[in-house]
C-alpha cells in the first residue's frame, strides 16, 4: 500500500505523519517549529522532520508517493507556495515550499492553508461524512474556515475563500486589523470572548487576576452559572452565529462543522449557537442542516495534509 | 438548429421567447402574468405563451427541444417545482411547475429562480463571460444573487445559495421581514434607499411629495450635487459595498457583477461601491476583482432559462 507523508506547519510546533490514502495516520510525531525565529529554523525542522518519516518509512517497507504540507497564511494552492507574510511565522514570506521540498526530497508535494487541510479532514474522515456541500468553521485565537462543494474543497479565484472570521456582523463596529470594520473575530474569537468577559468583570468592579482569564475558565463558570460569564458566552454565541446565518443564506450548506478550542466547551457553547443560526437564517435553508462539533481534534491538519498529498498523487 | 423556449414570469409581467443554445434571442414577447389574481390565470397566461411560441416555431420551422421556466421565489430545481409561498403571486405556493407544463406539452421542463437565471445569463453571454467563478447580484426592490463556481450555478444544500439581500450587515440593526436581523436588504434595496432619503429629508425639514421619490429621482440629484441625496447614497453604496465585503471573503470570486434596477445609476454608484468593497475585503481576495454593471438588462431572465433548458437537455 501506498503511504504519504503530511506536515502541519504551527506557530509553535510541527506535527509530521506518515498515512494512508483513507487519512488513517501510522506514524505520528511532533518537533517544535521555532516558527518565531527564522526562515532557516522552520525549514531546518522541516527537513530534519520529512527526514526522520523517510528513515522509519524504509525501516516498515513503506513506499512514500509524496508530501502533503499545512501553513498558515494564504496559500497559492496551484503553485505551492506561501502569499505574502504570515503572522507569527518569522520570515515566512512568499516561501516556495514546494519547490523548496520537491528539491530537496525529489517527491511530489502539494501544500494549503491549515484551515482547509481541517475542513478536508472533517469533510472525509471527521464529522463531516457523507455531507456532500459544507462548510468547516474553527474558533479560536483566530476565526478561520473552508468550504467544500460538491465534495471537494472551493479555495476562491486567489486562495482566498472562507475568511468567515473576517465577514463583517457590525458595520460600523470594532476596527480589525485586517482592515475591515466589525468583523466576527472581534466578537467572538477566543481572544474576544476573554477580553469581552474582563470588561464586563470591570463594569461590574469585580477583581480579577488577568493571567488567569482563558475561555475554558469562562465556560467553567457558565457551567457553575456564574451570570457574568454567562453574559459573555451569550453575546458571543450570538455574534458567532449571525456570522453563520450570513454563511446559510449565501452558501446554503447541509452541515456547518465547528472545530478549534472554544468549541471544545461542547454543548453549552453549541446549542446556544446552533439556536442563533435558527433564529435568524431563511427557513427555506435550514431543513436538514447540522450545525455540529469537528471530531478529529488536533490531529486534523496533518490527516488533511495526508489526504491533499494522496488525491493528488 | 435546436430551439428553446423561455419563460420569465414576474409579478406584473410574463416574459416569453425562443433562442438557441448560445442564448441568442430570436423571438420575444410579454404578456400579463396576472400573478396578483390567482393561480388559474397564472397557468393560463403560461400555457397561451408556449403555445403561441409552438406556433411561431412551426411557422419558422424551429425544431423545439425544450423549455425553461424562471419564477420568483425559492424553487426546487431537481424536482422542478416551486417551495412554500412566493410574495405578490397570488397561489404560486409549492407549484409543481415542471408536472403541469410537461403534461400539457410533451416537452422536457426546467425551472429556477429568476436571480439564478439572470445569473447563468450574465456568466455565459453577459458582463461574466470569461469567469469561471463569479457572484451575481440584483439590487431593486429586493436584493438576490446568484453564485457560480467553476462555471456552473451553485444552488446550494436546499436550493436556497446567494440570498445576499437576506445576510446582516448589522447584527441588532432593523428587522427584515425574513425573521433575519440588520439585512442588507433593509440598507440597500430601492425601497429602503427611498425610505433613508424621506427621513432625511423630514430631518432637514423639507417639504416633499412622497409620490414622486424614486432611486431614479435621488441619483438624478446626486448629479446635480444635491448634499441630502449624495449623503444617502454614501450610506447605501457603503451597506451595499460591507455586504460585498462579506462575500469577497467568503466566496473570493473572480468578478462580481450587479443588476437590477439600482445599478442603472451607473458609475456613480458602481464607483463608491467598488471603493468601500476594496476598503473592507482582504487584500489577499481582491488581486484581479471586477465589479461590475450587468450587461443583458431586462432581458437577463429570459436568456436564463433558454440556456437553463438548452443545457440540460
Amino acid at each position: 500500500m501506498n503511504h504519504y507523508i503530511g506536515l502541519d506547519l504551527g506557530g509553535t510546533n510541527l506535527k509530521y505523519a506518515l498515512g494512508n490514502k483513507h487519512g488513517e495516520v501510522l506514524v505520528k510525531l511532533t518537533r517544535p517549529s521555532q516558527a518565531s525565529e527564522s526562515l532557516e529554523k522552520i525549514l531546518h525542522n522541516m527537513f530534519a522532520a520529512v527526514e526522520k518519516l523517510l528513515e522509519i518509512a524504509k525501516l516498515e517497507k513503506f513506499n512514500v508517493i509524496s508530501i502533503g504540507v499545512g501553513s498558515p497564511g494564504s496559500i497559492d494552492f496551484e503553485n505551492g507556495r506561501v502569499i505574502g507574510e504570515v503572522p507569527n511565522l518569522k520570515g515566512w514570506t512568499d516561501v516556495p515550499i514546494r519547490e523548496i521540498l520537491q528539491e530537496r526530497f525529489r517527491l511530489p508535494v502539494w501544500t494549503d492553508n491549515d484551515a482547509n487541510m481541517v475542513a478536508i479532514a472533517e469533510a472525509r474522515v471527521g464529522a463531516g461524512k457523507g455531507f456532500r456541500n459544507l462548510v468547516f468553521i474553527t474558533v479560536g485565537t483566530g476565526i478561520g474556515g473552508g468550504i467544500i462543494i460538491d465534495g471537494k474543497l472551493y479555495r476562491g479565484a486567489s486562495f482566498n475563500a472562507a475568511e468567515i472570521g473576517h465577514t463583517s456582523i457590525i458595520m460600523h463596529g470594532k476596527r480589525c486589523k485586517c482592515g475591515n470594520i466589525g468583523c466576527l473575530e472581534m466578537y467572538a474569537s477566543a481572544p474576544a470572548i476573554v477580553k469581552l468577559y474582563m470588561e464586563k468583570l470591570n463594569q461590574e468592579n469585580v477583581d480579577f487576576d488577568e493571567d488567569i482569564i482563558s475561555t475554558e475558565l469562562i465556560f467553567e463558570r457558565v457551567k457553575e452559572r456564574d451570570v457574568i460569564a454567562t453574559e459573555t458566552l451569550d453575546e458571543a454565541c450570538e455574534a458567532l452565529g449571525a456570522g453563520l446565518a450570513n454563511v446559510v443564506n449565501l452558501i446554503n450548506p447541509e452541515a456547518i462543522i465547528i472545530g478549534g478550542g472554544v468549541s471544545e466547551a461542547g454543548e453549552s457553547f453549541l446549542g446556544r449557537v446552533r439556536k442563533v443560526v435558527f433564529d435568524r437564517a431563511l427557513p427555506a435553508a435550514l431543513p436538514g442542516l447540522r450545525i455540529i462539533k469537528a471530531e478529529l481534534g488536533n490531529d486534523a491538519g496533518i490527516v488533511g495534509a495526508i489526504l491533499l498529498a494522496a488525491d493528488n498523487t
